[in-house]
């Protein structure tokens, strides 16, 4: 494995685990038992990556062969259980959290897509696909509000990661250096969007339409 | 490409754009920002061909190697983000663009599973599923109550235009025929169900059940 | 076709009626007509081992190239619009079948996984996947609170059923009596938990959270 591919795999690694910690934060919110907590932490570990791959004609998805991703998962849903009574404010780790993973599988997505001979315009977008399917399907399967509609900056800052990573390659930075580049981009920008609420410019409703 | 293969390829463009633009109109109604706009046009847009291509195995699916529907369906977001305020009825005009996006895609994506081998039966199917999976992710995304829940002919107008180019293929008429009289029957149904509130008889309740 | 597949197969079609009834139930709920009972049956029936297929790589989806189970599906949708009303309680009868379509499909998802060169854990959770899943699509295109955030036990009994079947299966124990001890365990789980009320210990909120 190239010191990219070495790189690419632990950011997604990482992105996994907050994803899972975030879908077992939103069992906690929803007050269920322990196997709600690990389908939740799976399914939103698991989802976004898992899209990608179907999409790219990657099958048998990865974790058919190698069940790793799943026992982390559930491992994180379990330790979540156990511990999230004493945290302070379960919604803001959640958000922080979930802008972490966002950021992570922006950019690993996009160079999983690029790797796998994607264009570059496909790239960004595969990159935001897997950054947000997995919180969709998190907030679908737990009735929550879909983090995607909030009013600060989100779908934004996925497109950001993708496309920072991506126009670094093609500028020809080293892979390594462009991971980075993209993950701060996206996970600063979420993140100053969520200390300081910022947002965009919303459409707004006019008189008479 | 032969003349058929031309005329279907055409159709599906036209049903990708009529559903970005319902994909817009919907983030207008939620007063997203033009990155919303962006996402839910491309979700409507590709959402129906894309799980098509999945189910029919044909991956890496075909904006991976040709962007050119990502790009058509973020242009269509951004024009609809800056003109819908002139609109009249957004609403109105959503669900007559839908209608029409309903028929084109019932009947290219039946068209194009008998072309990959798919039999009768699953070909009527996937038009259905192509037409309508679009419009669900568009209202799951945005929040919205979905279309296929409401009262007025729907999803039997999917099956009408994909039954109707099935049924003209299997009689042996010409694939152009066919395409142009499923889709006028499907569009013609639905828009006739809006206008004067057409629905079929409907499940009703009775006492002691 | 071995004993063993001939069970396994002869299973996943009794999942696959009773799941496409839970589904036109959904809709007799909501009043729809005989297409949409058609459209909930179909999706609710195929759904969970589409999905499996699909991540399995196993594509074009079986149903492609063999319309049974969609037929199936639609007969079963016609017959519950035309005699739903006679029944007691629908909603019982809903929660029932669902129970039965799911340790069925846990134990049938499973072996197909085994089947296909998935491992242990993946396997399990295949099977999970197979019979959580259409039920997942029945309630979000009807509009329900999902099955799997009731408060009795419903996930725990997929993962019962699928895990006593794969643990069987390791053990060396003939297929049949694996599929016959995973899929009663699964249902008694779930069944009692209907009966009685059960459920597992919930995350709790406590102050200062």
């Amino acid at each position: 494995m190239s010191t990219l591919a070495g790189l690419t795999a632990a950011l997604d690694w990482i992105g996994l685990i907050v994803f899972a910690a975030t879908g077992a934060l939103v069992a906690s919110r929803k007050q269920m038992d322990v196997f709600g907590f690990a389908l939740l932490a799976t399914a939103t570990g698991i989802g976004g990556g898992t899209l990608r791959d179907v999409l790219l004609g990657q099958t048998p998805v990865a974790w058919v062969r190698n069940p790793a991703p799943l026992i982390a998962c559930v491992v994180v849903a379990v330790l979540v259980f156990f511990t999230a009574h004493v945290l302070q404010s379960r919604m803001r780790l959640l958000l922080w959290l979930d802008a972490a993973g966002l950021a992570l599988f922006a950019v690993t997505g996009a160079d999983l897509a690029m790797s796998a001979g994607a264009g570059t315009v496909a790239s960004v977008v595969m990159g935001v696909v897997t950054a947000t399917f997995g919180g969709i399907i998190r907030d679908i399967l737990g009735g929550e509000t879909p983090v995607i509609l909030s009013r600060e900056i989100y779908v934004t800052a996925a497109l950001v990661a993708a496309g920072v990573f991506v126009g670094c390659r093609l500028a020809g930075l080293p892979g390594s250096t462009a991971l980075i580049a993209g993950f701060m981009s996206g996970f600063v920008l979420r993140g100053a969007a969520l200390h300081w609420g910022w947002s965009l410019p919303r459409y707004r409703e006019r008189p008479g339409r």
